[in-house]
């Protein structure tokens, strides 16, 4: 881990520079994978399979026959858990769903503004080691609230053609019942283009490899929507005299646990605790299962202390944190300053995890300083907002005059006509 | 014009068909230029606005000195009318700011959602022909309700290098200060990067011509957010055996007439009706300023008899219109089936020509059939949702169990460490 004692600010941006992301050489090869899945449908979804995931897809669609078995084989207490979590999840979403607004603006002119669900939404879920079926929820959950009409999963199934069961379970769970065994950039080209089999959406969420994110980018500019631009995963922790270390340091490796280009940065306004917490962070990370991807990306982790909270809080809002974790005393009042993060998690006993699972926001979040324009995935996500007017006769004269004057001021002619010939029929 | 009576279904994609888009053409050329403005700033944006604007400008920014000239120009009765349209969007916009969500998902976490204006927004607003200064009221209106800390205006000066009086008095009456005269995707490119005089900024907004737009979609790519992808306007009118021939004639051509790729669709269950409503257009495009791009835009057009209610909301939904103008009897039994349009105008009296200036809804709509997953610019456009959670003790008592299980099942063991070390302090 990199120390820096009190870095001036014109050093800043390097302190908060990302790791690169450079797709440019994977374009080729994903614009090539998408056009032959346009082309060619599922059979290059087939070739694809067989190359990249080494399986021999017959079917893509889950059938009933394959979630009955993964249901079965899913334990007792992770079924619970995902329950628990899905409740709190259903919870905080349900909230957000947005109310109509409507008023008169003008006596007779009547706005208003219907939130409708996206009609078809695609969730791309990775397989390989990690099962993120805590993803499955994230998504799922909040295309439920909104009743989106249709829902397809895409997630690559393993050399057995068999998806994890934690992510079918998941899935049934969330009432989805499309899912499809299809994994990589032919799965993000499946969702943009439609197969024979797999339906055509009209956004696509998830996260996932270079492959995917490069893929999504290029559907995107297509003018398929997409969840949000992606980039590493990335903490930020602030830990002050009172933090406990062990607690800071579990924090900050289950961010460098994620990938070797995970992004870690705690900063402290007490030079002993940066310390106490760098040695803490090292002694943990021995018993970790993923300790090799985790000591990499600490390679290029930064501990920073910093004068005051003033400095903190500008350092915070300029770095645009994916995961803010406030591992201090009063973390409310910083709160009301922060003004660029994905998630914010106050006090010690509030670790990441917690939202990453079960305590009901959202774990799609706004990475790479994206933060500073983009929100993480809500109930927005998945709805659009429709505006609405209804004029009386009343009401265009009491407007039309107006519009009639800012038409012309705008040289559009027929554009005024448009009220004339109607002021003219009264 | 050309009519259609009863086409079939699977030949709807076709009729549905937007103007192809063909940027890629341009893109070496946009992209040198904003290479250039990244690397040689200010320099660059003069010598660019030499050569496309013919003005030679010293100094981009607009002085006070300039701000009160422009108006004083402006006369009283614009002043008045765009003082009244500003009035109504103010209106109809303040009511769309989120609440604050907050909720205790189990006992000892609490969740929460703030919405939090997005610091640094760039507007665009092309100048040429007709001033734009009711984009600078969508625009500059919602960013200023939002309480945006920085909003800076691009718009390029005439060979005089002035900027039109109506756009600067407009820009004023929305508090923004900081205009410059500076247009096209130099523009784009320098609140993009940023240059000596103009700042970058975190999401750009608004319309332009297809180097503008192209500027924004590279942009894009490159991380900057920007309002929604850009297509040529478009409306949808539904007419029936009572829709006065004239009204409908007005708002095809109020469309018609804004660029010779502008898509004008009518649809009937009343075959008279559109034989009258095509004539009444003939008639009344004579006497257009702007007829020459009408009549050319009207060449595209299509006349639709279609069966009844059922098909024409089908149609709809399938072409998802930016503007869709519902000028039948009882348009509010059509409402609520409309799943996929920019903005609907309900009943005979509600010209489109309304909401592009002056009833209170926006008019940066999503075209292109962008209306199947994009919302047009509204309040959130503005804003960035950022979630909060605060877990006691209590909570992670609660709660943390559910966490391990999860984490361990995906087999991030860091992940659930930072909730066993908080367990185990308990």
């Amino acid at each position: 881990m990199k120390k820096y004692i009190n870095p001036p600010k014109d050093k800043w941006p390097v302190l908060q520079n990302r790791p690169t992301l450079s797709t440019e050489k994977i374009i080729p090869r994903v614009t090539q994978i998408m056009n032959s899945v346009k082309q060619n449908g599922d059979t290059a979804l087939k070739e694809l399979s067989l190359k990249y995931d080494g399986n021999n897809i017959e079917s893509f669609l889950v059938t009933n026959a394959e979630f009955n078995k993964a249901i079965k084989e899913v334990d007792f207490e992770l079924k619970s858990a995902i329950q628990i979590a899905a409740d709190n999840i259903k919870k905080f979403h349900t909230l957000q769903l947005p109310k109509e607004i409507r008023t008169e603006t003008t006596p007779g002119v009547i706005c208003w503004q219907k939130a409708i669900p996206i009609n078809k939404v695609g969730l791309y879920i990775p397989g390989g080691s990690a099962p993120l079926f805590s993803t499955v929820l994230m998504l799922g959950i909040p295309a439920a609230i909104a009743k989106c009409r249709e829902v397809v999963l895409c997630s690559p199934a393993d050399k057995n053609g068999e998806i994890n069961p934690a992510i079918l379970f998941t899935a049934q769970l969330c009432g989805i019942t499309k899912v499809y065994k299809i994994g990589g950039a032919q799965a993000i080209a499946a969702m943009a283009y439609g197969t024979e089999t797999i339906p055509k959406v009209d956004k696509i969420f998830g996260p996932g490899n270079q492959y995917v994110t490069t893929a999504k980018q290029l559907a995107s500019a297509e003018g398929i929507a997409i969840d949000m631009p992606a980039g590493p995963s990335e903490v930020l922790v602030v830990a002050d005299e009172n933090t406990p270390a062990e607690f800071a340091a579990a924090d900050l490796l289950s961010q460098a646990e994620h990938g070797i280009d995970s992004q870690v940065i705690l900063i402290s306004t007490c030079k002993n605790k940066l310390n106490d917490i760098e040695k803490e962070t090292y002694k943990q990370l021995d018993n970790l299962n993923r300790r090799y991807i985790a000591e990499k990306s600490l390679q290029n982790s930064r501990l920073i202390y910093l004068r005051d909270k003033n400095e903190c809080l500008e350092f915070i809002n300029a770095y645009a944190p994916e995961h803010l974790i406030l591992a201090i005393d009063k973390p409310e009042e910083w709160a009301d300053k922060i003004t660029q993060a994905g998630s914010v998690f106050m006090g010690v006993y509030t670790p990441e995890t917690a939202g990453d699972y079960a305590s009901g926001t959202n774990h799609t979040l706004p990475t790479n300083g994206f933060a500073n324009a983009y929100s993480g995935v809500n109930m927005d996500s998945f709805m659009k907002k429709i505006t609405f007017q209804q004029i009386s006769k009343e009401g265009i004269k009491n407007i039309g005059k107006t519009i009639e004057i800012m038409a012309e001021a705008e040289q559009l002619q027929a554009h005024r006509n448009a009220v004339t010939v109607r002021l003219n029929s009264l």
